[in-house]
């Protein structure tokens, strides 16, 4: 159940947001990387989204962002789409990431709206429609207001959308009555109908969000358990709600795995990206569960908690 | 009453973060500038600060970042030491835009706190640290939690300072408390004795932070009116308090002008960065007031709020 | 399909939170109100809520508060139940509002974690069981942390729940995962299976919380639309999740209403209580709009936009 | 150095927001407050203020805030004044609750913004404007929104004390800045010239909040160590800001013992109020330290904690 190759109309299923797995020196690990890469194809996910907040967007270098996507997009070879994060400060600065993804590749990049310094709805909307004239491929929109600080409005996602500045929407923002209304909005706009794809980066309401009309899931924990979204995401799609409910609750249980980490001694992004890469490391997915600095690591007992878990889902 | 060349001690005086002048065409409008930048020395300034907030750090490429710092360089010419931000999301993109800037002439680099994702104190240590072995100038915090979300704890400036790994503080969380608490525990751990120096970022309480001790004022409307600033440190320095407060009330009410802007339809950082470029173009400093995108404009009636704004402090 | 008189079991259906009618000397307008409590009896809620936010909690005096319970008590005639919010800063002070709704006839008490000052999760534990302590009748929990500034977490409610502290849980978070999160919780602690009764705040995702396992509605717009919630609540509880969301966007687009208001001018709050209580004079329910002091009153234009609301939703 | 009887012009000096000593059995300890009423007069404060945050207004009745004020009005004897908190949730309440206060012979009342519902700054002016009409002795303005959520604008204190509706403010802010704007424009506008008095609730910018302008000062520390304020506020009248800096840092130093819960079991409050509480209990001033619930209580530990910094502070 592939979507046709590259973003050629309503982007579908299930679209991890790549881990990017490092070695012990704080390398990119490319052959892990690539198993990486092709358990998730295996598994039926439906695209690729490299340079996500999963994919540790804020610690890595420009360079090593395009390596990343360069090995996504050899693995891909055009079977699924391989989606961008171009995700920087402001315009400009986002317009110089996204052009290095275009060219590096990518099928479409996502962005969020600008932070550092708050931004007024109408300069999101300036903001969106300059970095788009600075492309060829479809821009989407990246709300993630728990990273930077501010609300996509659903009202600017839906007028973005019918002037056909962004080609869809990556909604993190873990608001399922803005979600609804951006749905409802871009409906009636015709958006909609001409293509305005919406994907749900929720690992936990991930069911609701596809019964409310979303397309696909963007899922983090989606790196470790695919299968699982797979089969959420199926069941979805034929209108077995219930069983889509069976396959999200198995997968919220299993999503407490973020907090195996002591946040009184590390952050909590250091605990949740260390336990999916402690949970692909694992499952023999990747060669090292090693965070970017300054994340703080997982320790052995929080590493047995990862087990424990994996367990639970019988993954292991 | 300027410092010694480059950064070899205390900082002290007045190190405005310098505006980024552009043309109509949103190019950097060098002439601008250079002109920019010798009004300020002319007025008594003690170092030049580029890439802050009020220099629009978050809407310019890396390379525009670096054409400033030259610029600034060239006019300082050694004279005034120049402090260069190198803000962006954590430490691995730190370090590439820290070496940017030592590699094109900085005295020091100034640097935040990781932002986008949250993280631990004792993480936020790890990234200084490593961006300091980076680095052959020193290295500064940048405490500016209204941009960056979080606040750099006194405790962590004190640790850092005492460990050789900050050579100072610039302040701009507007938190005096927390400042006198950095300023205490660097003094008790012999940072002060050693150096550390200890800027205030605030425009409107900078002869109070002078007055717990801190060394110098790194004010954003200092572009508009330098001598201000300069008198008003020159009063504290010499303990004529009453003569910094006089100044330091004719500043606050000269700083309303970031305010002239209509936040229902442009941003508050558009309005405020708009005010001292059109103050700066009305005082014949610059030649344009344009903002970077995507900053609405200020409207006519705006502009004119400015002009009275200036004649209210004898300006124009 | 009534429930039971009193709370007996678990309560489902629609308890709207009642308005407050006042005269336009701002005092009680018992006709009003009791119009208001056979309107909605007549349109086939199961419960009435008084004293809850869409009730102006916050507004009234300890003695108007007990007078509506009154009001509300005789028009219900033991037929549905009446559930009374004791909202006050903390335990000592909720218990003397409780107990006074259990004198009053209340048939549960409902309260929010102590406010003003932050509270610990285990403080939350201690603050409900005392209040429970403290009363022959059984006491909800009212979960509205954007009133409170403190969500209850799903592992404190679980908890209270499975000790039988409390009857119930009144969710006003709007955070549907955490809705889930309780639930769940709560089903696997047998809570559920012995009656633990969970609520819906949301005016706009009501259809989605009941498709989660929530037992009924008290929707704040449900005062101006009941019949619209209460064919919404019997939709889901037959299974028809389509007709459930067909009327769900009918009462989403309602809901708007509570935007009439221009808030550079009154508040928030003013707005939506305004519009409610607009609403119902239009539809002949209750003889004046007036809003508790301070709240700022609409204007002729927001009472216009009222009415037509009311028209699209074919309620005039 | 004792103000006028009752508030008959300008209050200047040490008003301690009183503790509120509890027996065992949580019931108010009136030996204890007495003495503690003794003690702080003794040490020469000007004032006190029964109803603050530290005197747990969020977690008492209204009978037990109005026995405090009697017993405190009682020892006060008319020497020096009672200013009241009559914080409640809006308007109406506020009212109820100042009335009551003024009954029973409060020399002012101390009114916060209404919480709960956020609330226009046009609503806050007629907030304040019935509650002033309502009363026959002088009502202040309390800005907490720390508790609150909510800042009194400088502008909206400069309108009201302009228009005499408020007689002063109690700034529990934290924010020099706004308190530094509200003194300027009380200036500005006639309204300290006609006695409008301007409090600090800060017990670690004390010294500042003086130099500003400011007439006095409300710390919760200060039923600790009364004498060490006396002498701070006594230093900054002289004009030695020295001396007063020096007292100050002193208290600054002490006032790390509201650190000393671990609030991972205990909410901040509990820390903080345990801590004033076990200090007076410890300077034999009180007879026991208990809080009120549901705040937790202190370990032996985190009492230890409280001796070794008495000691420090040479206040055992």
């Amino acid at each position: 159940m592939r979507s046709e190759p590259a973003v050629a109309g309503v982007v579908t299923g299930v679209i991890p947001p790549l881990c990017t797995p490092l070695t012990e020196e704080q390398e990119l690990d490319v052959p892990s990387l690539e198993r990486l890469c092709a358990f998730l194809l295996d598994a039926g996910v439906t695209g690729l989204f490299v340079g996500g907040s999963t994919g540790e967007l804020a610690y890595h270098t420009d360079e090593l962002r395009l390596r990343v996507l360069t090995v996504a997009r050899g693995v891909a070879a055009g079977a699924v789409p391989v989606l961008a994060g171009a995700v920087d400060l402001s315009t400009n600065r986002v317009i110089a990431q996204a052009r290095a993804a275009e060219a590096a590749g990518a099928d479409a990049v996502v962005a969020t709206v600008p932070f550092y310094s708050p931004t007024h709805p109408s300069e999101m909307v300036d903001h969106f429609t300059a970095v788009s004239h600075a492309l060829s491929i479809p821009l989407w929109a990246y709300d993630i207001p728990g990273n930077v600080q501010r609300k996509l409005p659903a009202e600017v996602t839906a007028h973005l959308a019918g002037a056909g500045v962004i080609a869809g929407l990556k909604d993190s923002s873990g608001d399922l009555d803005a979600l609804r209304t951006a749905l409802d909005l871009t409906a009636a706009n015709g958006a909609r109908a001409r293509g305005f794809s919406v994907l749900t980066g929720s690992e936990v309401m991930a069911d609701i969000a596809l019964a409310l009309g979303a397309d696909g899931i963007v899922p983090g924990l989606g790196n470790v358990d695919p299968h699982g979204y797979v089969a959420l995401h199926e069941a979805a799609r034929r209108g077995d709600t219930k069983e889509a409910a069976r396959q999200q609750e198995r997968l919220r249980t299993l999503f407490a795995m973020v907090r195996v980490g002591d946040t009184t001694r590390i952050g909590g992004y250091a605990s949740a990206i260390g336990a999916f890469k402690e949970g692909l490391r694992q499952r023999d997915v990747i060669a090292h569960a090693t965070t970017p600095r300054p994340m703080g690591a997982l320790s052995a007992i929080e590493r047995e908690a990862v087990t424990a878990h994996l367990r639970t889902a019988g993954l292991l």
